[in-house]
């Protein structure tokens, strides 16, 4: 039989997060034994209940919450279903492990003695009561021990520390370092960082054409990606990246509605995960290109264009519309250019001009022109 | 404006792929001038022309081959397409870039002068075209200066020198590093390498499993994934650490149709790739688990069930039937007990039996009995 690994000791962090599941189980027993209605107070993640702080830059969850009670009929299963993954996440805390969306449902399922009721039919069941763990306990899901699948790759001059771990991003061939899901100061630290800035590019194919061209190294950068719409452990990472080291955070993305949505996330944050914008968005965060005048400014041939469907015009109106694009003068043209235009473009459209003219001329000229949109 | 690079001093297999290249220009530019119809001859990728080696245990492409004429109105499209995409190639090799197969695309793609046709209308039409100059120039995707998306990470004894990199897989900290979609010889090779053997994993949030408990530490391995069906990259990493580091490949996989399509591409290739089976299929690949008898040899939980669906059970059953599975009495048993089960599982069911449970028994324990299929 394998070896058990003694418990480990706990972290400060750790500490804090186990208070706050003790703190939820106590006040169940205690209105439990005073008499009254076991429930808890679920923080609502609706639109209605998000909104948008201009004065720090980012969206923010309101006050309104809702009641989960045992004595209900209706809220009993998933009352039921919050104290088991509670109880899950309690024991990963406390054994210093993590587990994924997907373990955690496997460990909590199962058939409730002496009946045919599962207490979770699919995973579809389980992540929300996860979040709705998060919000009510004020951790964000890292801190709940909880990882979701790796995404996005990083490269460029800076040394981070991984669990203990230099990594040397200066030096990691054609790969890169993949960023993982927890990135929070007790796992990864700074070591030493020339970069100035961090360019942040949409998808991989990308990525691995200013890796080539060695662009982190010339301009002296970080280069990131994630993979589309960057998973929570890239945001994090660049907020880092952000506050602690000061770096400008300079995105390079598609000009579509999906690239206007990935910039607006990583800027302000999203309304589904609006109650970790402090911990997640970057206001400072700036869009590059691709812009819609590129079409004629770079005097691209008219075969990178494609066409904007019904749907991508109703999502463009729709991110028009977002508080913080309204009163944005610069972004409300933008967007009317792209409506425009009639078309999209995406950044491997640049090929046309050249395989390097990204790397080589686009990106460095709007860099030292700071043509950015922020 | 930005400084050009100076071309680059041609590799030994750039120098190959170019005469191949070059000989193919030259065939349609003699046949022309000798006023025979230009034509290109291209093998075909069908599942009629892919034979079973039993031999070396790989799939192969048979010997059927198609014409393409530039003088026959269905065929001249494919034709001038096929001519665009090998001069986009030569010039990649030599100024030593890569491209994605978006940016290839893009790269050829225009109105043809005069007309309002386009050379090629979507991407769709474009990537088989580029597997066509595969098989025909018998050169690699990868020897045609063409990545993919970069997909599955790495961590585990071992030193990888890509492009002079040293990467110490042995201090990746939590991320890995990303495995890159060329690693060919020139690009990566092999440093100090203690590990004994490769576990390959289906899934990123497995992989966090065993990196978190560094299993591959424990275990003196390297720890793999590909987040699903390996990409190619992966695929051709596995097979060199298999041939030139002789070190066994064990997979873990989930038990599904899916997870036994996935070990069948790893080890024997794929109709698709029949052509490329030499340089990717690993015939010594051996499949650890989850296997059927698993449900009750561990004792899990029904809750891990999840019941075949009608699709299942027809892919369960195409894939006994594939020649490298219908010869294979261990795999002809695993697929019928799997029908006969009636449900499928996956590697995280495992954490029903303790968060750790797959690492630090069910995974050693097989190990030290040499319990797999190969």
């Amino acid at each position: 039989m394998a070896k058990k690994s003694p418990l480990p000791k706990l972290r400060e962090r750790d500490k804090a997060t186990l208070g706050k599941l003790t703190g939820l189980a106590d006040a169940v027993a205690k209105s439990a034994l005073a008499g009254r209605e076991p429930k808890v107070e679920i923080p609502l993640r609706t639109k209605g209940n998000t909104t948008w702080d201009k004065k720090r830059g980012i969206l923010r969850m309101g006050d309104a919450t809702a009641d989960r009670e045992l004595f209900n009929l209706n809220q009993a299963k998933q009352f039921m279903q919050t104290m088991l993954h509670a109880s899950t996440i309690k024991d990963l805390i406390e054994i210093g492990k993590t587990s994924s969306l997907r373990g955690v449902f496997y460990k909590a399922k199962h058939t409730v003695a002496g009946t045919k009721e599962n207490t979770f039919d699919g995973q579809e069941e389980s992540d929300p009561i996860l979040e709705d763990l998060e919000v009510t306990l004020g951790a964000l899901r890292e801190e709940l021990h909880i990882f979701a699948e790796n995404r996005g790759t990083l490269v460029g001059n800076i040394t981070i520390i991984d669990k203990g771990d230099e990594i040397n991003a200066r030096k990691q061939g054609s790969g890169g370092w993949g960023i993982p899901s927890i990135v929070e100061a007790d796992v990864i630290q700074f070591g030493k960082c020339e970069a100035k800035f961090v360019l942040h590019v949409e998808k991989g194919t990308v990525w691995n054409r200013f890796n080539e061209d060695r662009f982190w190294e010339e301009h002296n950068c970080i280069l990131t990606h994630g993979a589309g719409q960057p998973p929570r452990g890239v945001r994090r990472l660049l907020q880092r990246f952000n506050q602690e080291l000061k770096l400008p955070i300079i995105c390079l993305l598609d000009c579509d509605p999906w690239g206007h949505y990935i910039y607006s996330v990583i800027k302000q944050g999203s309304i589904s995960l609006a109650f970790e914008s402090s911990r997640l968005a970057i206001p400072e965060a700036k869009f590059l290109g691709i812009r819609a005048a590129d079409f004629k400014d770079c005097k691209l041939p008219d075969a990178v264009k494609i066409t904007l469907s019904e749907n991508d015009i109703k999502r463009a109106k729709e991110i028009a519309a977002y508080p913080w694009f309204a009163e944005h003068k610069a972004w409300q043209k933008e967007i009317a250019a792209l409506l425009d235009n009639g078309f999209k473009m995406e950044v491997e459209a640049m090929i046309a001009k050249g395989v390097s003219f990204v790397t080589e001329e686009y990106v460095p000229q709007r860099l030292k022109a700071k043509a950015w949109l922020d």
